[in-house]
């Protein structure tokens, strides 16, 4: 974010996805304000890679996110959310920080997560991606629920 | 937040100030959304009450306050932020639980919230109020930094 108010704030904002409801939330609201704010929009996916997950497996399921993102990219850009679309599919054994990373590279303004939650004594307390995003990004976070 | 896209999906950001650097981060930020979103702006301030403090002490420091609150209100009317600005200023010995029962309270779509930050290991954790409306909020949050 610059301090400038006469120059654009908000130029390029990252949603991270997943294929989740959290996810989906999240971008809709990071389409609407990247409409809203004529900012570029980088939609990300990162693909957990457990120990012990063959090579095949790992392939499969990477061609599922990169479906994934294609049908985000499709839907923001029909509702002309951007001028910019772009998406990125990445892989790493901790989210949060892959997440982090594709920010810190990409020179994003704001970050978009969806926040999955953990109920617990009545009150819903942070996911554990959204929890480490939020904690150590440099930038705006956006946490949505 | 509301899921149809041709409605207005933020129509109602609440920041929280209190006259730091870092809530001044998060007015700019909020007030950039609210002028590009078109949103409602409620800017508020809670007034952290120590036991011990006299009758008069508090009585000045609101009085501190209410100025601050009004400064920030002129400034989001000059640069045309909101069509609709109003402030907020409140009293509670618990700062996060008094943002978050004000949002609920003015049914807001998101919360900006600056972030004070911790500098532990070579990096920043969250402050404590910020952490918490994180945490506790049932709308989107914005943390900024």
């Amino acid at each position: 974010m610059r301090n400038n108010n006469n120059i654009q704030m908000i130029s390029k904002i990252l949603v991270a996805v997943d294929g989740s409801s959290h996810a989906e939330k999240a971008f809709e609201y990071a389409s609407y304000m990247a409409k809203k704010c004529g900012s570029k929009l980088l939609i990300a996916h990162v693909l957990e890679e457990f120990v012990g997950v063959g090579h095949s497996i790992l392939k499969e399921l990477e061609q599922r996110d990169i479906e994934l993102l294609q049908k985000y990219k499709s839907r923001a850009k029909e509702s002309a959310a951007s001028i910019s679309i772009d998406v990125i599919e990445s892989r790493g054994n901790d989210v949060a920080e892959e997440i982090l990373r594709i920010a810190d590279k990409q020179k994003v303004d704001t970050i978009v997560v969806g926040d999955r939650g953990i109920k617990a004594s009545k009150e819903f307390l942070m996911g554990s991606v959204s929890y480490k995003v939020t904690h150590y990004a440099k930038c705006p976070v956006i946490i949505v629920r």
